[in-house]
């Protein structure tokens, strides 16, 4: 499958990373290509620089936003939720049109520093507010409750563990799920409508609670019943 | 151990007679015994008068916040988070001053219908404004992230899953880990201060897709490494 993931960060680079070694056509979006291969130092996350990851993944094009997303059959928003509203209206609409659009953001903001509050929360969710600005795209969110490293590769932790599907678009959750599963992911729970992304974007909170618990990101939620 | 609960809905209930058959002189606090006892309607989440429930369950005493708050060595907020406030108020500084206080409400806001939305949320919670109210008091955050009648039974689900805790008194926190550890809790996760409070308190929207889901609320989360 053609994939087109937006974002060059943990994110992006992890998703990239697995898709493509499964055999998938991967391009990464990014503003300027130029610009995010001629950095040398860590992002703002203290990733290290694109050029060093883009070396050691060759078979990984580095493209514009908008070449990204006219390229994938599905297109995978990885960017940082305060810029991800800027990242898609530079992908464009038409380069979205009746696709999936797997949404894995988290609407964090940084701006009065660790932790992270939320900029739209409980009544609202960034999930919603991407569906919205693009009505013609079947967004789904996913993936965005675990650790980048873990995204594709459940098996790394000891037991089965949950990845949660929201979205308006039945047909779409499926074919998501399909590809979730394709990893080994086994608890794939469909949560209902994009309305449920407040749920799964409201969990960050304690997620970086249990990250300081644990003292590493290799944890996960399951559900027991 | 001599326990006061405040509040007589479901969790109220479910915490008392499981407290009380595990052999803990419980007294549940309420603003009016003689109201809440006239009553023969169920109350407004649907739970059966407080009368019915009182004639299978005679060890457990009726009686004010306060006399409930005052009777306990340790005290326990069991009432709907938008009255937890005034039930707190009512119960008195005076009755909770040096005592464990286990918070297990939830800020939940019913005025927009169902599903509820956080009457406080991300840079505060309720668990912290109880905290700050009664600062004499240690307020300890638990159950509040799982149904009424799994909280005192971890057994009755498939797997084991977790409880967490929250609070800024770690001898307080350690009592009540004893407590729930004596009812089979084995994933008692410490999460830090009265401040994670937050995200199990935001833990609430994703709980109600779940529910919605699974269509019964028996199931919990667990934490898989």
């Amino acid at each position: 499958m053609n994939i087109g993931i937006l974002g060059t960060g943990s994110v992006g680079r992890a998703l990239a990373a697995g898709l493509s070694a499964a055999g998938h056509e991967v391009q990464i979006g990014t503003r300027d290509p130029w610009v995010t291969l001629a950095r040398t130092d860590p992002d703002r996350f203290g990733n290290p620089a694109f050029s060093t990851w883009t070396t050691a993944h060759e078979q990984v094009g580095l493209v514009t936003f908008a070449e990204a997303a006219a390229a994938g059959d599905i297109v995978v928003n990885a960017t940082s939720g305060d810029v991800s509203m800027q990242a898609l209206q530079a992908a464009g609409a038409d380069n979205l049109r009746g696709k999936i659009l797997i949404d894995v953001s988290n609407p964090l903001d940084f701006s009065t520093g660790f932790p992270p509050t939320l900029f739209v929360k409980d009544t609202d969710s960034l999930g919603e507010q991407i569906q919205r600005a693009f009505p013609e795209t079947r967004v789904v969110k996913t993936l965005n409750t675990l650790n980048a490293g873990l995204m594709l590769a459940p098996e790394r932790l000891s037991a089965p563990s949950a990845v949660f599907l929201s979205g308006d678009d039945d047909e779409a959750k499926g074919q998501v799920a399909e590809l979730l599963a394709s990893f080994g992911w086994q608890q794939i729970v469909d949560l209902g409508g994009i309305a449920t992304s407040r749920g799964v974007e409201m969990l960050m909170p304690m997620w970086l609670s249990l990250l300081s618990v644990h003292g590493d990101p290799q944890f996960n939620w399951a559900i027991v019943t």
